[in-house]
């Protein structure tokens, strides 16, 4: 079984506001998805948050967004190919800044909220982040959504040599293509934290899981994306943890 | 006679709205100090910035400041030095990942607006701008005022290991402490070409200007600052740069 | 001939950026579309754009849009229904506000940028628009843009009881169904001013403009929208005014 | 005894960030001082925010501040008397446009953090709040701090014409000169419930406190600053609330 990394999205507080149990869910992960202040953080929160990150040996990864405080980055905008590899070189090297005084690097890069969404939706915007990524620095991993068929986004990282590291979601419903099925569905998010911490071992373990339509759908991921929301999301992260742990030592 | 950089303010522009003769006045100098998103520059035009600097063979200074567009950074705002420091890492950091993406890095630091005037007149605030360049790259210069006496500054310089780059300025008059004469007072501002090449030729030359209270007024500077506002200031910066030509090949 | 009123975009300046050549254009055009700090736009340019429309006599139209600075309102964003309402609220009353400490009030809408182009392709969207306008104040009317057909407009500006006024261009081609031929297109835009008052004039008269497709298009317009971009603008919005004048003398 | 309004800052939030318990303290107080976006509260937000003070039957502030969103408002920054001005406007304004669309008002302006320290450390820059709201609208009160001696900062109101409303705070310690004690200093925050109920009564009564050099302190108050940002803080209003309300039944 190959070791699955735990990431979580981390950071997103902003001035004077909390968002987040992030000291809590920390030492229960391996990569930290740090927010670069367009859609959470601000110069103050990234410093504290690497400084986290860093006592904690998470890697850190850049969680860049849409220019859309007020809407949390969730609210898709019309941004050209061109104008999103800018704000992904602007938001990576803020927080490379925030990490270089610290005497770290960010490790790899992670889109939020609807510019990630809509890269997993449009190849076109997919090719402008891998490229964006690839100019800034050619080794950081891009994270990106594991589907039923990874092999179209696979062949683009590929064309720009950037590595990618697919995720997954231990606490959602998957339909038939792999797509986690829509929030407002029934079903949609697991709550239970049995039904969790088993669908992320069977992730971990390479087994197919059981989409909404009934079919097998094998996911080939390489991390799982857990949360740190609230005290049950944290604990069922630290169950899933304990039980990957338990896995790899036997 | 040493030779002594130009550097300018550019890349301060944002959005829709343009500032600056960029393209013109970049022939001419040596250091570009490129406004990083907080008082003016957006992503994009960063990436031209950068990309205008490049191709002109100019060095590029990641030029922070206080967060206020609409008050360009040029109002003060009471910032602790911890949330300084937060800033200029914040800042430099972007304009480096602009910078990285092209192939190229922030080579020294200078302060904007209200920042670069906090900071000279509080000791304590300078010693959080050396800090935190200091933190994040050792070999970056941090540019700051020549003023008749410069080894309070020098001093907190050498304490971090941080090289300063002291500047001078051709249009401006002097007080007896080296200080500029404030904007409203009369004379406080050279107009005619032939006084500001006579006084870039004189601080390079290392003789003394005549300050406003008529004393004699050494000045040991590394650069000086010249502008690209307009016609006018662009056509003094090419007859500086003229002039310098001049004098290095004698 | 009835009077078509000429509206303008003004107030689009921000902070230490100046755009548009308010004062010349503010003499020849009857309703100054203010900008309302979202897209451009802050505090004292809006107080100065205010007091110079009163000083011209022109009405004062908020002209509010999606909070995008650095696109200048240009990039289309998801916005809820409702989250649409509350900008329009905001940015309206903000500049309510701006008018009342100078004695006067707004006294019509214009949505700006990518806010206007999703309102006239999304019913829903302009729905949301008219409700926002009419909970706000009935009495204000909103311009919108006047195409072959207004009827499914008009209905919506009937249901909430709220005045429409339609708006038409002397300087853009219109397509057969009365929209704008997009810019790309070769003679999209008309140049020449002969030809700008020529459209001016016929679409004042009531008279049918020539669609790219050859075919015959009546606009049912109230307004009519000029620029004050730059000098050769400004040169056709004075001889549109002066035509009307001449025509209305007759 | 007078009767002493309970106010307390409200909508604070900001996007998809949460901060104080506005509903629970709704219900206890006469004036809620509701952010206006530039520190804090968005449109969204400052609707429901009005929301809950209608159908709580509480008046409506306004609550402006520097527009510093990252610092919360609670940094200095050199404002103009103009610019100061202007953000009054605005801000006011725009919560009257989200007032007008639930067909309510703004009813008094409470400036917010730094705006309210500077203003009662300056009296230039009172005089400028004084005289904004006076041209928004003079029939708004302005509410600011009650010191030993209110007489200076009165006749700067009645200069204008503005109402003023001093208030109060229960929960903190006064020095001799009837300015709270800084957070920083032993004794300046109350924290025992029974304490902070028997200085709003003595407040209420118009009996002297006692200052912190032991001289008494008579504040002339027309109402108490409480807050909601945690369940104890609740508690005390609510006693305040039920202490006021057996008194005036007496």
């Amino acid at each position: 079984m190959s070791r699955l990394l735990l990431n979580c999205d981390i950071g997103e507080s902003f001035g004077s506001w909390t968002m987040g149990l992030d000291a809590e869910v920390m030492p229960f992960i391996d990569c930290a998805n740090i927010a670069c202040g367009f859609h959470a953080g601000d110069p103050g929160i990234m410093r504290k948050t690497v400084s986290l990150a860093l006592s904690n040996n998470v890697q850190i990864g850049a969680h860049p967004a849409y220019q859309d405080l007020a809407g949390f980055g969730r609210r898709s905008m019309a941004y050209s190919a061109q104008e999103l590899q800018d704000l992904l070189h602007y938001q990576i090297g803020a927080l490379d800044g925030m990490c270089r005084a610290q005497g770290t690097r960010v490790s790899y890069v992670k889109p939020h909220g609807a510019m990630y969404n809509d890269m997993m939706a449009n190849p076109a915007q997919l090719r402008a982040v891998v490229q964006a990524v690839a100019a800034y620095e050619i080794t950081l991993p891009l994270m990106l959504m594991a589907t039923r068929d990874n092999s179209a986004a696979q062949a683009i990282g590929d064309e720009f040599g950037v590595t990618l590291w697919f995720e997954a979601f231990a606490d959602r419903a998957y339909d038939n293509a792999g797509r986690l099925v829509a929030r407002q569905l029934p079903g949609a998010v697991h709550h239970d934290a049995e039904v969790i911490v088993q669908q992320a071992l069977t992730i971990a373990a390479g087994q197919p899981l059981t989409a909404s339509d009934g079919s097998a759908l094998h996911l080939q991921a390489n991390t799982l994306c857990v949360h740190g929301d609230n005290a049950s999301s944290i604990a069922a992260v630290q169950r899933i943890r304990e039980a990957f742990n338990r896995q790899s030592s036997l």
